[in-house]
C-alpha cells in the first residue's frame, strides 16, 4: 500500500519534507544514504524486509528528563489546554512525523495516545476517542500499527508490579488497562500486542513471594490471551525480556527465562518474544544471542531496535548504529525466513543534550540507514559459500548412521562408550573463529 | 555414623590434628569458633543441616596456577612416580584432610581421583582401581560421597564442548567418561551426580548451530539418566549453571535457563540444580535469587559454596565468608525444608598467594564457621514474627473470594476490569524494604 | 554542644518522638539497637566518631520518581503555595527530622533549600532568605552544617556540563551559583564545601574537547577556592568522584583520577575527596579501596554513606547496611586518625516502594546502627594484634639497611641486581588472606 | 628500509608464502584485502602510519591453555631438547612469521626469547645468547624491535608483585631482570621499553600497605629510567594500564591513574602510556577514551591492539576486528599527529579452539586489514568539514574576550557572577550527537 504524507491542522515540522533516499554520496543529513525503500534485496524490498516502526513514547513524549534533572526539550505539540487537547496535537505531530520519515508502522502504549482519566470508564473513553482519531489518520496515510501495549509501570499504583502486584485491586486495574489496550489494538488492526514487564519483578527478595507472583503473572497472561482471541485478535502476543531496571530483578530476565516460562504455562502457542538490543546486553548477552535463542525455539516475534552504551549499566536506549549488531541481527532474521508479524521498532531516544527538533529526524534516519546497510551485508553473509561451509562442515559426523541414531535416541550410553573405545583419539578440528570473523569484516566492506 | 580420622601410610598434615570447636572466644586459627557439629539448631544438628563437603579438585590439585603464571604450591602428595602412584598418595592425603577437618562428605571428578589412560579401557581401569581405594577409605572413616562427576572440559578434545561437540567421536568419548563416572558414583554410594557444563556453550555464534547442540545436550543427559537408573543410581542428577567462562557463553547460563531446559526435555523428574554462588553473580543474579528460583520450581538440589569478587568478572571461587550471602542462603534452604540429598560443597580455592599447607585448613574452617553462623541467624529469621508478618500481609487480598477465583482461573479479563471499575484507587502499601533489611541486620547481631 | 528538638509551626512527624537507644534486645523499629551517641569507643563518643549527617535532597525532596514513572510519595511539607512557601514548610520539616533523629549535621544543595528565581539576583535573594531561617534553626537546635554545595546539574542549561560547558554563559551561571552557595555555607558555618561533578563529563567523545573542558574545570575550581578563602571559608573543599551517570563518562571518575587532577593543578592544598560508596562500586572499585587511596594521599575528606545494588549498574543510593563495608570503612577511618572536618552523610534514598512517612526514620536508623556496629568492630580490628602482625611482618625486609637505602633512593638498578645475584631464591611467603578474612569475621561476631 | 623474508634452517610455515595485498575483491583468506603497505594515506604510507608489531608471547608461546584445561596446540618449533634449543627453534619460526606477514616490528618479554637460568648470571647469559641471534636476524631481515620488556609476573616468586613485592629480595630479582631486559632492548635498537604491572596490585586490601607499595613502585621505575638512560637508551619508557587480573586490583588501573602517578613522581618526562584496548574496557572505559586521555596529557606512547569480549569480564585478548574501535583509535592517533615511537602491537591471541597453524596468519591478517580500513576511514573523519564544524562551533564563546580572560585566569568568581546576572538565560545548544554518529557511519561506508 502506498502511503501519503499526513499534515494536520498545524504543521509541526514545516522545515522538513518527506525524507528521500539520496545515496551514499549525499552529505545531506536529512536524507537516507542507504535506506532505499523499494530497493530489492533477495527478492523483497527493503521496506518489506525491515518493517520499520516509530515508537510513540520516546519520540513524542521524550523530554530528556533523567534522574538528575527535568526535560530539556519543549515540543511544539505541548500546547496549552487539557490533556485531551494535548493528545490531539500530539497525534497530528506523530502522523506527520511518521509519514515524513516514511516508515510503514508505529507503536504505542495506551497512555501515550490518551491520558488516564479519573476512573476506569473515563480512561477507556479517552482511549476510544483517540483511537478513532488514530484510525482516521491510519486510513488517510496508509500507516499501520505494529503493536499496541498498556503502560503498567508509570502510575504509582504499579510501584510493586502490575500483574504481579501483591494487591489484587492493582492487578484488577492492570487488567482493565490491558482489556482496553487490546480493544484499541484490534480496532487499529495492530499486528502484535506487547507485554513489557515494567515493574514485574522485585526490589527485595525478602518481602516477595516470587512463586506466587509468577503464578499470578501466568494467570494474567492467560486472561489477556483469552480476551484478545475472543475479540478477534489474530496477531501475536509478545513478551519483551529485560533483566533489571526499574526493579532490581525483572522476572522476564532474558530470552531463555521467558521461553521457559511460556512453555511451562502453555503460552508458547500464542506468545512470542520481542527482543530489545539494549535489554540483551544488560542481561549479559549479545543482541545476536537473544535473537538466536528465540529463533531456535521458533519464538522470535519482533525487535526493539536500539543500542546500549557498553560502559553504562542502564538502559540508554540509543539509536542503533553499531554495524556489527545490525548485520548480525539481520543475518539471523534472514536465516530464519524474515519477519512474519514483527518488525524493527525504534525503541530509542534522543540524548538529553539533543535539543533541536530536527534531531528526531536525524536520529531515525541514522538508525534506518544502519539497518538498511545491515540488511545488504547480511544478505551477502547468508549467501556466502565460505561462511556456510565453515559452519556446516563442523557437524558432518552427525550425518553418519551412528550420528543419526544418536540424534533419534536409539543409542545408549554403553553404545557411545563402545564406539569411543574403538575409535581412538579424534583429530582436532579448528573452530576457525578468526577466519569467520575476518570474512564478516570483508563482506562488510565488499 | 561416627567418623574416624584417617591417616594413611604417610601423614601429610602431621602438625595438624582434628579440628575442634573452641567457641567464639578462641583465637586459635585452627579451631572452629561457630561450627559445633552436634549443636542443635531447630531440631537438627549443625552437621545434619549443613552437610559440608570438601572438593577434591581445588583442594588436592589446586597449585595456584593462573593464566599469568604456573602454580605456587608444591603439595607433599605430589610424590615421584607415575600418575597412579601420585593418585594413591593424593587419596591418602585427601582422606586425612577430610577427617581431620571432620566434614561428612567429599566430591570428585573422575580425573581428580584417577588419571586418564591411553585408551578408554585403561582410563576405566585406573578409575576402578582408585574407586576401590576410596571405598576402603570411606568404610574405614565413615566419609560419604556427596557427588561424583566427570571432567569433560580439561582435555583438549573437549575444546569445542563435550556433549555438544560438533564431532560425534568426541561426544562418544564424553559418553564413555560419564558411564565410568556413574559406575564409580554408584559404587561409592554417591548421593548425587553432577553435570557442570564446562565447555558446553560457544565462543563464536557464527560457527555454531545452537539448536542442534542443545538438542544433543538433552539427548546426552537422557542417556546418562537412563544408564544411571539402569545400574541402580537412586540419587539426584544435578546440573550446575554457569553463564560464561571458559566459553563466551555457556548454555547452562542460570537457574531459569536450566529449569526451562529440563522441563522442555522432560528431565525435571530426575534432574535438579546445583547452585554455585560465584556462578550466580557472574550471571547478574544474587546467590539468593538463584536459590529461590530453584526452590520455587521444586528443583533445588545442592549448593557449591563459595564467593566471587564483586569487582572481578571471572570465577574467583573464593571461600564463602560474606555473611549476607550465608544468612540468605541458609534462610532459603531452611524455609524449603532443608537439604534432602544436597549439601554445601566448598567449590573454593586458596588464593595463589596462600602457599602454606595450613592455609587449606584455615580456608575451610572460615567457610564452615561462616555457614554455621549463617544457619543460626537464618533460624532466627525464619522464626522471626516481624519478618514473616511484613511479607505475608502483603498478599492478603488474594485470600478473598475474588483473589481465590483469580488464582484458580475462574475470572476473565472483563471480570477484573469490572472489579477495578468499582473499586477506586487502591491505598498505597509501602514495601517496607528498609524495615526488613534493618531487621535482618538486627537479627544478625542479636 | 547539646542539641534540642526542633518543631516549627506545624509538627510534621507527630507520631514520632526523638529516637532513643534501646539496645540490641529491642524490637522497636523506631529505636537504635547499636547507635548510642554518648557511648565511648576508644576515647571518643560514637557521635564524635561518626559525625552523621542527613541530606536535604533525597530525604525532603525524594518523591520516588524514576525514569519509568513519577513519584509515589506526597510529603506533608509539600503544601499549597509558591515555591518559597513550600521552602519554609520544608525547612521546618527538615529540622524537626534532624533533631528527632538526633544527628549532629545536615547537608544541602542551594536549590534544595531555596528555589531558583527568575534572575541571578532573585535566586540569590531566595537563598539568602532561606539561609537566614536555617541559621535561626541551627541556633535553636544546635544542628550544624557538614557541607553545602550548588546543584549544577538539574537545570536544563547544565545539560552539557556546568564548569565544563562549551558555552561560557552557562559557565558564568554556574559561577554565580557557586558564589552564592559559598556565601551560604560560610554564613551557616559549614565545615566543608562539596563539588559533585553532576554533568561534568561527556556523552559523546567526538563532540567534546576533553582537554579544554578539563582545563576549564580546573580554572573554575581555582576561582571557587579563591573566592571562598576571600570570604573567610576555612573549611575543606571536597570533590566527590563518580565514574558515570548521568553522563556516559564523568570526569571525576574515581579517587585516583581526582587525586591526579588536584595535584596537577595545584589544588590539593585546599581540596580533599568526598567518597561515596555507590560511586566507588560503579567505578569498579570497592568502597574500601577508594577510601584507602584517599588516605594514602592525605586527601580523605568526608564520606557519603550509602550502598549500591551489586546486580544493578546505576546509582541506587540505598541506605548502608552491608556490614563488610561499614566495618572496612570505619577501620580505614580509624587507622587514619578519624574524621577531621568530614563525617558520614547519608546520601541515600528510600526505595520507590517505601511510601510510609516513618520509612524515612526507619531507613536512617538502620544506617546509623550499621555504622555504629561497624565502628565497634573496626575498633576491635585496629587493636587486634593478629591482624596487625599478619600485615606488618610482610614488609620487614625493608627495615634492613639495604631496604632503607632502596626506599631513600640510594641504590641503583645494578646494586639491586648484584644483591639478587648473591641472594638465591627467596623463601615463599604466604599472603595469609584466608586467615585474615576469617579473623575479620571472627571479630565481627566476637 | 626494505625487509627480506627470513627462513632459518628449517621452514616452519612451508605452505605459506609472503602475504600479499590482493584488494577487497579477493576471497583468499591468506591475503590482505585492505592493508596495502605502500599505499599513501594523507602523505604517509600505511606501513609508516600503522607500524604493526607481532608479539612474541601469544604468537609463539600461546598453546591455548586456560584455567580449565591445558593447551590445544603443539607448535612445530616445540622441538625436543633443552630450553635453549627450543629457544633457537622458536626464534627462527618467529622471524619467518614476522617476515612472511611482512610487519615491520616485533615485541618480546625477556622470558619469551630466552629461558630463565638457575641463577641471575645464567639467566643473563641465556638472554644475551638469544639477543645475539635476534640481532643477526634483524640485520638479515630488516625487522625492528618496537619494544622489549621483562616478565615480572609468571614466576611464583612474583605472586605478591615484583617492584611492589613486600620482600626486598624479590624486588631485587625483579631489578636484575629489568636491567638485563634494558640491556637487551638497547642492544636490539628497541624504540620503547614497556612496564606492564603484571602482579603490581593486591588481592586483599587488609594484608597490603598500598602507600608503601606504590612508593616502592615509583622508586623502582626511577632506577630503571636512570639505568636505561645511562646505557644509552633514548627511546620511550611505557606503562601499560590494566585495572584487574591477575590481581583483584592492579595499581596501574587506567590512563588517568597512571598519568597522575607519573606526574606525582616526576616520571612524565621519560614515561608515556601503552594503551591496550581490552584493558580499557575492563576498566570501564572505551578504548577511545583511554587514548584521548593520554593524548590530552601529551603521554600517548603506543598501542596494544586487541579487543575484549563485551560479555566477558576478563582479558580475552581477541584480535581487533571491531571497526568502531579501529576507526576511533586511528582518528585519535591521526589528530594527535600520528605515532612517534609507538606502533600497533597485536597483543592478541588465537581462540583456544583455533588449532590450525595457519590460524596464526589468518588472525593477524584480519587485524591488519581492520586497522588499515580504520586508517582510511579515520583520514576521512579527520578531514571531514562536517565533523570538525559540529565540534568546533560548540566552544566558540571562549574565543571572546571574556572567554580568553577566563581561560587565562584573569577573572574572579564575582566577575563570572556579574556577567551571568546581565546575560539572561543562554540559548540551548543541541549536542548533535546523533548527527555526528550518523556522519561517522556514513563516512565508514562512503
Amino acid at each position: 500500500m502506498k502511503r501519503t504524507p499526513f499534515v494536520g491542522d498545524r504543521e509541526y515540522f514545516p522545515q522538513i519534507g518527506r525524507i528521500q533516499y539520496e545515496g551514499p554520496e549525499s552529505d545531506n543529513p536529512l536524507a537516507f544514504k542507504a535506506y532505499n525503500p523499494m530497493e530489492l534485496v533477495g527478492g523483497k524490498t527493503m521496506e518489506e524486509h525491515l518493517r520499520f516502526a516509530v515508537c510513540y513514547w520516546h519520540t513524542f513524549w521524550g523530554s530528556g528528563a533523567d534522574p538528575f534533572g527535568p526535560g530539556t526539550r519543549a515540543f511544539p505539540w505541548q500546547v496549552d489546554g487539557d490533556a485531551m487537547t494535548q493528545a490531539r496535537a500530539r497525534i497530528d505531530a506523530a502522523f506527520e512525523f511518521f509519514t515524513k520519515l516514511d516508515v510503514p508502522f508505529y507503536c504505542f502504549h495506551d497512555r501515550d495516545l490518551a491520558p488516564e482519566g479519573a476512573s476506569v470508564a473515563e480512561s477507556e473513553k479517552n482511549l476510544q476517542t483517540m483511537v478513532a482519531l488514530a484510525k482516521e489518520r491510519q486510513q488517510a496515510s496508509g500507516m499501520r500499527l505494529l503493536w499496541g501495549t498498556a503502560n503498567l509501570f508509570s502510575h504509582p499504583r504499579y510501584m510493586n508490579g502490575a500483574a504481579t502486584n501483591p494487591d489484587l485491586a492493582v492487578v484488577a486495574l492492570a487488567g482493565a488497562q490491558v482489556k482496553a489496550a487490546l480493544d484499541a489494538t484490534v480496532e487499529l488492526g495492530g499486528v502484535n500486542y506487547v507485554f513489557w514487564g515494567g515493574r514485574e519483578g522485585y526490589s527485595c527478595l525478602f518481602n516477595t513471594d516470587t512463586r506466587k507472583e509468577l503464578d499470578h503473572f501466568a494467570r494474567f497472561l492467560e486472561l489477556a490471551r483469552d480476551y484478545g482471541r475472543s475479540i478477534g485478535f489474530e496477531g501475536t502476543f509478545l513478551i519483551e525480556p529485560k533483566p533489571m531496571e526499574p526493579m532490581k530483578h525483572q522476572y522476564d530476565f532474558d530470552a531463555q527465562t521467558v521461553i521457559g516460562f511460556l512453555r511451562h504455562h502453555g503460552l508458547d502457542g500464542d506468545f512470542k518474544l520481542n527482543i530489545e538490543a539494549n535489554h540483551a546486553t544488560l542481561a549479559g548477552h549479545s543482541f545476536a544471542h537473544e535473537l538466536q535463542m528465540c529463533v531456535d525455539a521458533g519464538l522470535l516475534g519482533s525487535i526493539d531496535a536500539n543500542r546500549g552504551n557498553p560502559q553504562n549499566g542502564w538502559d540508554t536506549d540509543q539509536f542503533p548504529l553499531d554495524m556489527n549488531d545490525c548485520v548480525a541481527a539481520m543475518a539471523i532474521v534472514l536465516a530464519s525466513g524474515g519477519f512474519q508479524n514483527g518488525g524493527l521498532n525504534f525503541d530509542a531516544k534522543l540524548r538529553r543534550e539533543s535539543t533541536d527538533l530536527e534531531d528526531l529526524f536525524l536520529a531515525h534516519i541514522g538508525g534506518m540507514d544502519a539497518f538498511a546497510r545491515g540488511l545488504v551485508i547480511a544478505e551477502r553473509m547468508v549467501k556466502d559459500p565460505v561462511l556456510g561451509r565453515l559452519r556446516g562442515d563442523r557437524y558432518k559426523s552427525f550425518e553418519s548412521d551412528l550420528g543419526q541414531r544418536f540424534e533419534s535416541g536409539q543409542l545408549g550410553l554403553a553404545d557411545l562408550r563402545n564406539f569411543a573405545a574403538g575409535y581412538g583419539e579424534p583429530e582436532r578440528q579448528s573452530g576457525k573463529q578468526e577466519q569467520l570473523e575476518n570474512r564478516m569484516n570483508d563482506l562488510m566492506f565488499a
